[in-house]
């Protein structure tokens, strides 16, 4: 059973984060400050500081990994896993589609995670045990029944990111209803509340999907590696979400096929 | 110098449209009713219809073209082009960068435009010879400078839409600094508020581009076909937009080159 402290440190570490963000979103560069950091990278190493503080305030003992400033607390039962923007070309092109990802993990399984869009307002929380809550004027968290491939909703974030998996990743694509590109973080929030079927991706780090395990599974979901096989600390990095539990084993046959 | 009854009438048809596609948005489907209208077809006629009957009070002798219920009036000198639902993929996924597209024609030339994000209440004015408005929380309208290709931003909606123009597209996303996919109406908006430097698409109908030259040009941008050339009613559906207007003969120079 998860400490319900933990929980209400999740939605302030989400709050801290959005209140950092949002300045920089849509932000205009002046030409001569193009050399310098981006917003983007601003944005994301002040909100990682800042949610690490909290961290450190509340629960010292803890350990944290983020993408910015590395491990501290290697150690700890306990360990935050922090990515202040996931979907970085989102929020440099202006799309309200990229993410805070906020997970903990105990023992090395992901317990607990949240998903925040702090332009839209958007919050999935997900705790292992337990269905997923959203927080959203459209939607309802629970993913949806798609017993075929021929049905399914695929997502991915962008062509370019498949590298050698391409293959792999068409021989699902030419199987599914449909395929849309972009989204990172929010296509998993987007088939959390029953809008997407399948999402697929290669290289992500350990602060890309252990906020988004708990949210998929207390959605009704499923996410494992290309091979159907739970994500660990040292997975590849090759991720697959499902909606509806049925469709795995059909994805899974197609993604690992040539793996 | 157009009416300003004309401008409250295109913000009155954003309002009406938005209110009819609201309840729509991210709607759950039962599986006994899949087989029938998609709640995205069903939003898409209603909102059109909703749009045509105010028209038809307050401008009776005006032409109207609708994506779904066709041409009114072809005589009159004045011809709304509407497209409630622009972005009929994001809309089903549930991502809000669907955009409600109304144009005003007058004697073939668009001269007014409103693109309307009825989820984030995201507003773009565009009418020839005026500054372009946009009402949102985040940005303000003005293309942004961009003088090099290897500088540029591009976005398109789907490697899929590109058909026998794959190699032209290509040509042209060599050259930029970065390409995004997904955004349909959405990623002008985005160029018109400088965050995007090129967009180019194959494909489009008059009510897919008429509400979007005076958005773009009024925010200092330049919305061409491929060769260059203005978009008309004969046009055969290649757009390209650029927000720095410097940037289109080298976007031309890569588009036409195979066409």
């Amino acid at each position: 059973m998860l400490p319900s402290d933990f929980i209400s440190l999740a939605h302030d570490l989400a709050d801290v984060a959005g209140a950092v963000i949002r300045p920089y979103y849509r932000a205009r560069l002046h030409a001569d400050e193009k050399r310098d950091l981006s917003p983007v990278t601003v944005a994301d190493r002040e909100a990682e500081l800042a949610m690490r503080a909290l961290i450190a305030a509340r629960c010292p003992d803890h350990g944290i990994h983020g993408e910015e400033f590395g491990l501290e607390n290697p150690d700890s039962p306990y360990r935050w896993v922090l990515d202040p923007i996931d979907g970085t070309r989102a929020f440099i092109t202006g799309r309200p589609l990229f993410g805070t990802l906020i997970g903990l993990l105990h023992e090395g399984r992901p317990v607990l995670g949240v998903i925040d869009q702090p332009v839209t307002g958007e919050r999935w929380l997900g705790v292992a045990g337990r269905p997923t809550v959203f927080r959203g004027t459209y939607g309802r968290a629970g993913t949806r029944t798609c017993r075929a491939l021929a049905d399914a909703e695929l997502s991915a974030t962008s062509p370019a990111l498949l590298g050698d998996a391409k293959a792999d990743f068409d021989r699902l694509a030419w199987l599914v209803r449909r395929v849309t590109w972009g989204g990172d973080c929010y296509a998993y929030g987007l088939l959390a509340l029953g809008h997407i079927d399948i999402v697929a991706e290669r290289g992500l780090r350990i602060w890309d999907w252990a906020a988004l395990v708990p949210v998929i599974e207390g959605a009704g979901g499923r996410m494992t590696d290309w091979r159907g096989d739970a994500l660990t600390v040292e997975s590849a990095g090759d991720a697959v979400a499902v909606g509806d539990p049925s469709l795995l084993a059909g994805v899974v046959a197609c993604l690992a096929n040539g793996g």
